[in-house]
């Protein structure tokens, strides 16, 4: 693709074991197929990496996100950059579509470590060059990181997914008061108006939730980062039926899905859920009204373009999803 | 006060000119005197600093927060922790109550910096050992310093001024949606309702402000971190009274109010504005309806109790203001 | 127990999820209890630390081997390093009596990482002070820290419990020719001849075993670092009852037994299995012919020491096991 | 006009506010436009920069001398290198024609600061691959650096300056002794003795000035590498007609200008005051005796030949001023 | 020789003091000259360095094993790798055939250096690049260095060197128990048995030597990584006609032949002394049963692979020996 | 001696090789034993460094000028350093008297080594927390550092010297332009003019010498702060001389003494002979015009000032010689 120049070497691609589904898409879209890797774990559960061809003087970037087995998943990429910059690769750039513990990226109690930070810490030291990634759970984390750092935003692809349903008389709203300015932004691009779920704990140990806005008689999109268990916008869900809303779309960017998050998402009664595969997805546990969109042929521009050192930014202007 | 053991020397408080009056308040709560420091700016601009005491040895606290003149400022913090860590001070802890260009705290727009990371980096490269700040404008800027870091949040002594208060028929309202969620706390421990002003740029340049939630006929505090031009709350309170608001109130931690904010504010109808002296404040242009929060006494237990390696958490929660 | 001087504050101890029984022992032995920590996973497979008391300036000692699950313990290690450090202890040594991937000490394969080395970078880079470990597979992996670093053998508390048994007739095996040279200052300290046992792929798949040395008619202890699945000291075994051996011992201090480790020793015929307790063990999942030289009372004069300021070196030379 | 190779990408040239003119020089004598740069400062005070086209992978240098107003300056030189390393430039180089607080290169006091060295810090934690600079006040700031550095000397052009003038009886003063080796090397080109002033506080407060050397009937040339509110060349002018020396030329490399220089250098009867542009000029104050030697076509010359991987010493030897 | 891309700059070999024969067969077998470097000592013993020619943006190979005079090749090495990285170097490679100081590797004693890791330390912090070297007493230095590291092997020369010998009934003999695992695979290429020799100190303060395995009516090829004194073989080679050997062989990577060795080996009935070049050779002192193999062209092959981006586990393993 | 607080644990001295009868005075001021330390030189060349008693929790300064033999000296230095951070010493500091490679401190000629950087490099990457040393060459060597740093000046003992002598009518010379700045300040403190020697190679390549200020009639003490091979300082001589001047006397702080000095110090006529013993001194070899300044004693005040927390200036202060 890029017609720009390249300074570190012949572009080479490595796929993790974190979600090999999606790295097997960047190089199918990138003509490039992903270099030859042996990952073991041997009997003591030590990882074991060997490349099986060379990357000297070259260009590598390693997908790996970090999502289940994440203990495991982030140490297999950091022994992957090892890996890799001890063979003497020109540059590693270290593609993270999901980067687990974002949420551990402050002090908000007394002696709580920031997990978020350490790991970044982790990546450097490990040897990567760059980093990348997809919608951090806080857009600071980028600056935990002195290496640079490209994050990259899905949203504008989860946009132009409902831009084209044109659904009339929306409201977007955000499952959580931390995400209401991008839940805000979310609506300005739909031309919608905002609302916001409040989660209180008054007194005893149940939550109530609280509809702020206005959403009666409107089809509401739950926006968020990432679901986890699933009892956010399920609870969000339900709080907007008995606020009057219509339909109920459920969108987000990353799909952990934990700890029942399925069933809990089944038995609630969202009209679709939307999100994206920066997480490893097992297409046989997807529900019938669940959309994934694919970030792979997308997140192969930006590394084309990052190879190439054209501008990322010109490069996502100008990209167009194909669904 | 402190009955703990201190392992890094005896105590010695430095004030910059960041705020004088601040850290002579510490300094008279604490009982210590701040140290005989020289600071010029010769005729070339270079900022020139000799301790006249000497530090070695000792556990040294420099009072400087980075409000205007904030280049100056800036260097003079950067100048000042040089100039203690080579005269060979036991520990160095740069106290920072209000940590200008936290708002440059990640990349959303291309090519952009993130200097609340580089200040971070200056302030350890310097020599600092370890930080402390009020309320930074993201908490995760915490993960910007690898040394250990204590930022304190003066909301309990906000909140504690208006629990005093006892007003009835309460709204609290987050000027800014990125301020939602410390606005439900806020609301939370008023047991008040919380509600938000949405801004949107819409087709036009001209900004349209929106309530989302309940206001009319309630008393209303609008809450920030920050009040810089006053554009925001201004914008918000007559937004408010225009949704039927009753009485409104501003409350924040730090008073930047650069370019104008006074006359603004003095304009806006707001029943009182409520905030604290992290930054410099020059009583003679208060407006009469504004509060000033002291925290001075309120830092210097926290300083007392790093140095003697007690609990910070377990001395602000024994803290009790006196107004 | 040490009467030297502490500038470190006082003695704090967190005992992770590695060996929870060991870190006990240990604080048993000093009379200082564990200090209070939670430690969860989240749903999301993220850990999560909180230490419920302060270590602000205090000297803390996390007991954390990195035995199974690897990963994990590797990973709450790090956590629990950035929560003591960033909740400003005086001083952190994280105590790591086993640590894994030391067998990842050098690239003997092109293109392979060397992960002892990562482990070792991330331990430091996480703010650890100090690093104690009890008999690296390799002793280099000392130079692959530059914090201070005290590595322990336990070798001289286990020919200790041989040389009380005063087995006439002895030799001492090396399992494998790695260890060759503590083969031999292990034989040199029970005043015994030394042997060992060559492994060696001749054309086919087949590895075959060969004893180099005197065997014949004697009482043979194998010894070695760790066992693992124990496939090699199996091995031996049988090639020295081949080669004319009468009792067969085995003799490590790392007891990893993973992937069917413990029928395979159980099939062998092994007089007794004699090791520490460094990695986590299960009594209930013991042979009746294994015996465990418990570690906690022996580690715990060593942190004394340390933190003490005494000389390790006297402390250990002084000990007295008691069995 | 570098026939070179060059292996980090494309040249880019930025200019900051330091010295606007000079940077639009070199670009044309590059032929290489200034990269399209918006620089902001918000009413709190905080710089913002965004870089309008992209750098991604380019070799960009950075024209930034921290002359007036210093601390912006310097502040303005740190947060551009930030962005344009986190812009994933291919190579960062800063151009500091004239780099304040040189003079604090030393603690020649007890208890000050070495800032010169902390600057340097900064520039290279901010993210500068290199670092190029004009006649430091000591040579031995570019050890402060680690990072490769590239210290111009604008003498050649000064004494050339001269040359051209054919002044005969010359004499070269050192108008500070600190200056005196500096000034033997610049009367050696010229061919000429060399004198000194001696600055000297005897018991009161006055300072007495002394001609070393002989400069009777000569024509003096006083040498400094940096003129700030110029009593040192004012004073030393007067003792040297006072000693009998009839014109007298100053000539330097850095123009400060500070605190009423301008007032002072016109009350003081010079012939000709020599010096170049590494500070920002404005025109319209210059004195009509005051000649400017531009650097711009020179420093072009040198940007060229290390983007090109070209001698840098060739290139210079090589260089023909054309006035 | 190379076709693959480099990304460095042109490729520029250094010579320096350390083995200059070396160097300049690497330089013969590359067709590329050495650089031309000025080395002097001044009479105050300080060692200055000035390269005669431009390395800007060139791919620099240093090469300097630190053979005697130990200290002053390491200083020279140090001194070097300062020059061509402020020199501005596109990459520097510190070639070091030689290790010295590499049995420093472990705290075995308490209160001792691990010199061979400061010295690792001093070599990344001088500012190379990478690292290349042959035989590591311990192949776990690599592991002291965070640069890339290719570490080489000169065994496969030693070893094809007897094949193509072809001597029947061959015996492979460790001198050294912490050797025991390298001459098992030396005998394994070879086909041959393996045995050892064990010296122990019993109570007395004489050695006594033991030969483990038998070696009755064979030839015996002692094998090593280095001979320093020469005490160990020879006292090998008499143990072994004393344990009934024939010719005895002694093979080995590194001669540092200090304090007498060269009078020790010829006292010895060594068959055949087979060693490399990694180290100075002075050949008019060189017995008559000493063999010589060159590892210039093989470096040569190395070094041109590494500029090339090509693979060095491939060029190895094409690599024929002329001998 | 000291009366203040010690936070870094009880006093420990070690005396390198570099001059150990200065570490011995050192050791006999301030009552404290040197520590007892093995430090061998192996047959290969390699330092070997044990410290028979431990440093654990210790405040250790370890004595080492790094005069000659330079290159041993230097690397003893960053032995001893790596061994006493790994004994884990609670506090390091480097005492470097005199600090060779001093000269090397800029790149005045292209494509050279900043040696004196390179080196204080190493010694912060051995290990070591502070340095101290005596007049370098050039002050801002200390910032080359980034631990603390105190550079002591041996002039106030040497200026002391010639106060009480009262020789009347003197003249200071400074042999050495780049020295000027500091003989006007020897000058000034003695109530003395002062002089230049200006030395200049005109075409030819003989150096001239001359005299700028007035020396006839007078008596001359030419102040330097090393005396190398005294070809400076002897012609020098032989100019005052022949310029009028009546008794010549040198005085400076470093005696190098190299290649013939103490013949050409033997043959020029020197009325005496003043500087310190920073350098090893061998008695047996002095003239008998020399006069050693004993810097033990005051050395001693300052290790014990730094030790105790207590101000060095105010302590340096307090100094009174007893010659």
């Amino acid at each position: 693709m890029g017609k720009g120049i390249n300074i570190y070497g012949e572009l080479v691609l490595i796929g993790g074991s974190g979600n090999p589904e999606l790295a097997q898409k960047i190089s199918a879209s990138l003509g490039v197929p992903l270099l030859d890797v042996k990952i073991m774990v041997f009997s003591n559960e030590n990882i074991f990496i060997q490349l099986q061809q060379s990357v000297r003087s070259k260009d590598v970037f390693i997908i790996q996100p970090t999502c289940s087995p994440v203990s495991y998943n982030v140490m297999e990429l950091l022994i992957m950059i090892d890996t890799v910059r001890r063979a003497s690769a020109g540059r590693v750039t270290a593609v993270v579509p999901f980067y687990s513990y974002a949420r551990s990226d402050k002090k908000d109690k007394p002696r709580i470590p920031i997990t978020a930070k350490l790991i970044a810490d982790m990546i450097a030291t490990a040897g990567a060059d760059r980093f990348m990634t997809v919608d951090l759970h806080a857009g600071q984390i980028q600056g935990f990181f002195n290496i640079p750092t490209d994050e990259l935003t899905a949203f504008p692809l989860l946009t132009h997914y409902f831009m084209v349903k044109k659904i009339p008389n929306l409201v977007i709203v955000a499952a959580d008061l931390g995400f209401a300015k991008k839940a805000r932004n979310f609506a300005q691009v739909l031309g919608a108006p905002v609302a916001f779920v409040e989660k209180r704990r008054d007194g005893s140990e149940t939550e109530c939730l609280q509809i702020i806005g206005d959403v009666r008689g409107k089809d509401a999109i739950i926006v968020d980062d990432e679901v986890d268990r699933g009892t956010t916008i399920a609870g969000a869900a339900r709080s907007l039926r008995a606020a009057g809303a219509r339909d109920v779309y459920a969108c987000f960017v990353h799909a952990t899905f934990s700890d029942g998050a399925m069933q809990r998402l089944a038995e609630t009664d969202f009209r679709e859920i939307v999100f994206t595969d920066t997480e490893r997805i097992y297409p046989e546990k997807l529900l019938s009204n669940m959309t994934v969109i694919p970030l792979g042929p997308w997140l192969a521009r930006v590394i084309d373009a990052v190879h190439h050192g054209l501008s990322v930014g010109q490069t996502l202007s100008e990209y167009e999803p194909t669904y």
